[in-house]
């Protein structure tokens, strides 16, 4: 049972990006992104007003710039050379002052620097100057993607984790489906099912599991009969009603790592147009995964899904496009975008969710969990997706 | 019962962001902050890979710039003149392409435009070019900050939102603290107490009550004896023993706004050492409330909070600051802290949390939420925060 990403294979993710950053013309780097951070150090770090900073020295070396509170964290967690810190933000002399020592000493005026940022950017009551205005470089170079390019295939642990991440979503879906009677409100169904599957995560996971992000969760979002047919909908507890669609999603933090699960569900009943909606929505998604696979744009995904929604007069109810990559965050780069001529490559995962939104009816929408394979690509989620499967309570 | 800003408290905001923009020499303005487009519009936005952002013309008019799928959302909800939109993102034609259209037609390259940002900086899957680069302006102003000062004092309907929530909060750690029992799990606690509050919660405030965020819970994060002595904690679904310090946290989002309770409570009894650090953290947090006054600096409340622990030879304890301000996010500038010197006025909403963190024993802190008033200040939050009290179990 894979639960976590490697010391060696973090390790290998820093070699990976040495190499790039030194395609990019860099002997150094500074990196503010948390997520970035995260994926090139194994250190979750908590934004809030105190900067963090990866810095990648001349030599190679990775060091961490994090406030006081965090440095035990950092040395205990985080696969690095070094930790520096500073008091705390704002304090008495500014976090960026230290972090321009730190520079400083490790020669960055002479060296050619790549940097994902000027500063660090959380909104939560953090202000300050661009490092750049501090500290000088022989020459700044803008990195801002590469890290998060790297992060677009998935290694083989990475598609574990992806799949227990599903395991458990599952499980929490099941749950809900299982919970959505008519006459029932919409939170009592949510928070059981959701208490019930981390609960049974944990359980059964053990003290290995560190979810980096929130347990097996499912939910509605306020996505219940007509209203669903809104993509803005918030939890209302609302009532469910025979004859009513809903749409569901559940998911599961694993070290970070996130599934994406959805599925259009009738409460006891469906109408004739309701299923029709439901088996072009389903169509729309059978035509996604006879297209993916590896060398083709992912703009191709979403053409072909956009033809089959043209060809049966749908497009009026299309309001979003078919899917994005996930891994560490919910939505990544690339997408099933018209615009979007990424090159599908194998380990890259993907939401597969085309959707129809039909005002006074509601929404259809599945959403299954891929990853692009050698010769096509595999189902991660394992839901049923068939009309029959779906009429529930 | 107060649940929501008022679409006349929204002008107001408009109003005075206007005289802010005057007074920053600007004609018109372009934010990209969602918290603060959230602030001047009631449009509550989910960031992801599509943007966003808020335009105000040179005649004042406040319009959004959103993807399709949310035309209806911010038509419905936000207080606006207009919207404009774009198909998808990325899309065949970027959506900055889209809104340097807008731009053009509403003669920004004749103004003087105060500018939050170079552009849209969602994490996301997000990339695009800088507005600047697109679109000339007469004159560019950066206006970060501006609408993050206006927030920073609290109108009397917001201090409602805030009280509502801390009544959650409230309700939610009680329910923690009953469940809290030698021999259970952390986990379970959790979640029940969680469950049972939201459900009261949506039952007593109806439909009106629209979180923006999380309805009411209570956790621990891991904090659960020794362990809690780190604040990097996570939940582990730990054991609750007898003699264990815990260190819980409660909130509630009522229409996005969060207050924070915090309590340090002991599973049926508590040694020497024990609460001899619980007494001194509770005195702590009394120089504090008593030092918090309108006219004097932030900076004042931390000398205070710290000379204090100086006294007592409990330096070598303190990991982070006393406080920080809260509303829309859970940390806000300013901060009780000896680098903020920023003048406490009456509406400005802090938590008060000084902490000790003691190895092999663990955290000492409670967490309160106060409002400055015109002559000192008064609690928010009101769980019982006295030692006896904090016997559970």
């Amino acid at each position: 049972m894979i639960l976590e990403i490697s010391v060696s294979e973090i390790k290998g993710r820093q070699e990976t990006f040495l190499t790039n950053l030194k395609n990019k013309g860099c002997d150094a780097a500074l990196l503010f992104s948390v997520t970035d951070i995260f994926y090139l150090t194994g250190f979750n770090f908590r934004p809030s007003e105190r900067p963090m900073a990866l810095i990648v020295d001349g030599k190679g070396a990775f060091s961490l710039f994090v406030p006081k509170m965090e440095v035990e964290h950092a040395r205990e967690y985080a696969v690095i050379t070094d930790t520096f810190d500073y008091p705390e933000y704002p304090g008495i002399t500014h976090p960026m002052e230290y972090l321009k020592q730190v520079l400083q000493d490790k020669n960055f005026s002479a060296l050619s620097v790549g940097v994902d940022a000027e500063g660090y950017g959380s909104a939560k009551g953090y202000a300050g100057p661009a490092i750049t205005a501090l500290v000088s470089f022989a020459k700044k170079v803008s990195i801002k993607g590469v890290v998060e390019e790297q992060r677009y295939i998935k290694s083989t642990t990475e598609i574990e984790l992806i799949k227990e991440s599903a395991r458990w979503g599952n499980l929490a879906h099941s749950l809900l489906a299982k919970y959505t009677l008519a006459g029932g409100r919409e939170m009592e169904a949510e928070s059981r099912a959701t208490q019930e599957a981390t609960k049974a995560m944990f359980e059964t996971l053990g003290a290995g599991y560190r979810p980096y992000g929130s347990p097996a969760h499912a939910f509605y979002r306020g996505q219940i009969g007509p209203h669903s047919a809104f993509p803005h909908s918030q939890n209302q507890n609302a009532l469910f009603k025979k004859g009513y669609n809903v749409v569901s999603q559940a998911a599961c933090d694993v070290w970070g790592y996130k599934s994406e699960l959805e599925r259009t569900m009738f409460i006891e009943e469906a109408s004739k147009v309701q299923e029709e909606f439901f088996q072009h929505m389903y169509e729309a998604q059978e035509v996604a995964f006879k297209n993916i696979k590896p060398g083709i744009p992912a703009s191709t995904v979403e053409q072909e899904v956009q033809r089959y929604f043209k060809d049966n007069g749908l497009t009026q109810y299309v309001k979003h496009h078919t899917g994005h990559n996930m891994g560490l965050l919910n939505h990544e780069a690339p997408f099933f975008d018209l615009g979007d001529h990424t090159l599908l490559q194998a380990g890259m995962v993907f939401s597969v969710e085309p959707g129809l939104y039909v005002e006074g009816l509601g929404a259809f929408r599945h959403s299954d969990t891929i990853v692009v394979t050698e010769d096509g690509m595999d189902m991660i989620t394992y839901f049923p997706r068939d009309f029959e499967s779906l009429i529930i309570g």
